[in-house]
């Protein structure tokens, strides 16, 4: 089976650098078998890749993106709190919460560039349940935050 | 011990067919002992049994009994994922997104069309923590979204 | 190690008697090694401490000050649930939800008012993860509403 490292080296992905969170939590946390990951923001190298309401100021296209970071993000947040990076082998859930203006219905759209990246990363064991929903505003002005359930490997 | 199958007959109710979700993850995940269940809308056979924020578009006492929609479809959904549907014995924990508008803050009351029905079903072990919250839009501009934690029998 | 009454003590702070729940859901439920808390409103002797949109009808300020109810209702919860007080000796999971007006993006430093007082209470196992986002309306009009899962000892 082809580990996390190698999976993300064949997709051309690297783990970003630990962001400090933005306030008294942690990245990750471990219960059991599993790594119960904060909510993420669409960020790279410190900047918010996606800002705004969806559609008005940020287009779902570009929401749909974004949402890519937040599981690089999700993914290094959770190796930080998993005993190695290769023991993080599967999702179980995915919260997506996408800024929205009151006329935006498509969150899935949005939150599936989440879920296909995942799936891709992990294949099989990447299949999670998902419940992705509409707020009006998030922390930073963000267009979306994500939050992970990941399973790691049965020892 | 009635079986969740005898105990859906005697309630007259029926699981109905699962219906694929709005994307790229799975109707429900297990975990261990848990099955996680995807934000269920109140469809019924495809329709959508409450549409728009309450109360301007969708009374409480409708968003309330399409509730129960959300319910019995997450039974169905997380029988998908069980060994079985009779191996489903309680429930954990229910998260309820009500659309509403700014002036409306009965969500628990729209939450207990699901919780009652819950009860209803699984008894004492159906007695669940909840959190329900109000939110601008849901997807599909449904009235509610409620996603699922059940426990299945320990082995 | 210092067992959860003692701290509490030590930091002057008292277990509210448990109120009944807003609907038909307990506020607590077990699952294994995890207690899940229904989502809790900052409420003291029944009284709302924080109700309205930040910062609006609420400033951002009073709205930190309140999150500490809900931590203290949390655990008055959660130890309905535990096998006794002393045996919750973690915290997993923050959720924090704040009724927000559109322009306020600050949740987080609503929330670190609830993860800040889990941390002086637990230590380092009362390190957790966190979503924290806005929303426009929450049950009672509240300000915010949080949910958590603790984490019990080992046997």
């Amino acid at each position: 089976m082809t580990s996390l490292t190698q999976r993300l080296r064949e997709l051309g992905l690297e783990l970003p650098a630990l962001t400090p969170t933005y306030g008294a939590y942690v990245p990750a946390r471990r219960a059991g078998n599993l790594i119960y990951v904060a909510g993420q923001l669409p960020r790279k190298a410190g900047a918010l890749m996606a800002a705004g309401p969806v559609p008005s100021a940020c287009s779902p296209e570009q929401a749909r993106a974004a949402a890519r970071f937040c599981v690089i993000n999700g993914i290094a947040a959770a190796a930080s709190a998993a005993p190695s990076v290769d023991s993080i082998v599967g999702v179980v859930r995915v919260g997506a919460f996408v800024a929205s203006d009151n006329g935006f219905t498509d969150q899935p759209k949005v939150a599936d560039g989440a879920s296909e990246m995942l799936l891709e990363i992990f294949g099989e064991r990447g299949r999670h349940a998902r419940a992705a929903v509409g707020v009006n505003v998030l922390p930073a002005g963000a267009s979306l935050e994500i939050e992970f359930i990941f399973e790691l490997a049965e020892k």
